[in-house]
């Protein structure tokens, strides 16, 4: 097979160790932990060129390129990452990580305790995104970047590039906030809960001990994760795709899949919980739900974004229900309102939430357009 | 107490037995069946003043007025039904009944199956929107109820008045659709489907039989019902309700409820699992998912609709996401291309899908207004 020149190949992650006690927002301390990561592209001679890319509930870090030749799938935004690709891996250097409390190699929930000896499970301290946010930033201290050009990310990742230009101003230069939201709503809390709940009261979620039963609470993962799948699409792009078509051609009057929607979702939830750490789920669910930078200002989002110096693209799609761009407008108007630069794209799409992972073409000629900028900026 | 004079007061259920067997659109057959309901105010010497009332999910036949002196809450719909309501009971005979699979003395799953002596359970036939309605006109065949002054519903409720208009078009003069699709979208059977799927694989469901075990499939009936509650409700009216507000106001960092509408959703879930049959809940919404006039003519409404003689209102409420204005305008638009008389009101509203069981003043008054003119059609 040729290789493809607009892939970034082959890839390997990379742990690093910490072992300086980090203080979490909740009051806990993680004495040692580790963050597993990739990157690619390379970093240049005054480490002006890299890019931070910050993942959503269910991402991690292997965001492009694949482990193996045969890999079926690549990396998460492997579409939207590579040379020649609107994030150009031979222009930027690419960091992609797995957040702490993840379950895909990074210290979390699954992990032993060292204190211990068994896995954290449930005794795994609620990390919150400016938790994410300070990890990151030692993660940058080991790779010797100092500011990144840009950090970007949909969803809760998006969160935590809006996050890096309060707790961090001097160290981003432009935060690319796709698809979020400056906090959630009592709507998107009570989907959060609905999903927890299922996770919780599943039996086999013993406490969040799971581990030491041999069980993994997959009905409570699965519901959570068939829920969630009804947020990420749109209401007219699932129609579109799904409709009131019949797995069997005709009513079967029973409760065996009888619509192609179910038979959609019930697979997206098996699959999910074959991989996915419950307690993760629970973790990541929580992280959305505490972010809110204007808490602090009595609620002024004008007031907390003004702590940014860093320029802003903030992109939404029409169709997203979960984060609607009426949410994305709420930052616009603060940023313009605290006086920050902010360029604002609400992309036309039927992609639902889920857009920020697709290829629609006019979102792709905007991160192509905004990123070409911030490469000639930095020179790269 | 001075009794209110705009109650029905103290009223007693009733159930009509039926041996003449019904057979459902799935083809199983009912030997036999009862249904429990309610009347209020007097039927007229031609029978011509009979108002049916069509409850939706959890509904049932106790819809106005008081079983108890000391009852706390009255029937569902009270807010609507009584002397000199728009449901006037001075001078209508209202109706209302316990659909056939219901849990609240109709025949249901919960119901002895008389062929074992057991609880139906999961054996008792899924039963349709035209089903129920059949069974309808056979209780309005035993009170001596040819044709119905009007046929009214929310929601689910909503689907049988629409239903009453295409399959009995000669015993039915008005319909009243309320907060109704024509049938449901592929998200609204996503949405159905997780429920379901919430109870089915909750390991006190015992594939249905849970009556034979002594369990009731409480985690996964709470789960459906919180999910519920967030499609009854508007994003914006959840938000003005509850907001971000914390249960203890500060953040605690972990799985207990943290904020208001997580414990106001688990106590709605809670109360709910309480007293509802879980196979009645699937049923249910499997009527629901079924439910489409169209099919039988090529997914064409208005051919469909073309059956309909009666004369029609069709409301919608503004921030109702369940069943959008959107979805009433597909019925209004059918009516309209077959030639029926239909009359249409979108409601301002922040109660979501739950506003066709609230008082909001426009809604009052349109209601109250219509059902004026159909008493004076028949003289009442």
């Amino acid at each position: 097979m040729t290789p493809d020149p607009h892939s970034v190949g082959l890839v390997t992650p990379q742990t690093a160790l910490f072992d300086t006690p980090l203080t979490l927002a909740s009051g806990a301390t993680l004495e040692h932990y580790q963050l597993v990561f990739e990157t690619y592209g390379e970093l240049n001679a005054d480490a002006s060129n890299a890019i931070l890319i910050c993942h959503a509930l269910s991402g991690h870090h292997h965001v492009a390129g694949r482990h193996h030749p045969d890999d079926k799938a690549a990396g998460w935004w492997d579409n939207m990452i590579g040379p020649g690709k609107p994030i150009d891996t031979s222009r930027f250097f690419v960091v992609g990580l797995n957040n702490l409390g993840g379950c895909h190699g990074s210290t979390g929930p699954s992990s032993i305790n060292p204190a211990t000896g068994q896995p954290w499970g449930a005794s795994f301290p609620v990390v919150t995104v400016p938790d994410w946010v300070h990890a990151q930033a030692r993660l940058a201290d080991r790779l010797g970047i100092e500011r990144w050009a840009a950090v970007i990310g949909g969803s809760l990742g998006g969160m935590q590039a809006l996050q890096w230009t309060l707790t961090y101003p001097d160290r981003v230069a432009h935060a690319l906030v796709i698809a979020s939201a400056p906090k959630l709503t009592a709507q998107n809390i009570a989907f959060n809960d609905v999903a927890r709940q299922a996770i919780l009261t599943d039996p086999d979620f013993h406490g969040g001990d799971y581990y030491a039963h041999g069980t993994v609470p997959r009905r409570g993962l699965r519901l959570a994760r068939m829920l969630g799948h009804i947020t990420y699409l749109s209401d007219d792009g699932m129609g579109a795709k799904f409709g009131r078509m019949l797995k069997s051609g005709e009513y079967r009057y029973g409760y065996d899949v009888e619509f192609e929607i179910e038979s959609y979702l019930r697979y997206q939830g098996d699959k999910f919980s074959d991989y996915f750490d419950a307690n993760t789920y629970l973790l990541m669910t929580k992280a959305l739900d505490y972010f809110d930078p204007a808490q602090a200002f009595a609620g002024n989002l004008a007031a907390a974004l003004g702590q940014a110096k860093a320029q802003f693209l903030v992109a939404s799609f029409t169709t997203d229900w979960r984060f609607s761009p009426a949410r994305s407008k709420e930052i616009v108007k603060a940023l313009i309102d605290a006086k920050r630069r902010v360029s604002y794209a609400e992309i036309e799409s039927t992609h639902g939430h889920d857009a920020f992972l697709m290829t629609d073409a006019p979102y792709v000629r905007l991160m192509r357009a905004y990123l070409n900028n911030v490469a000639k900026e930095v020179g790269a």
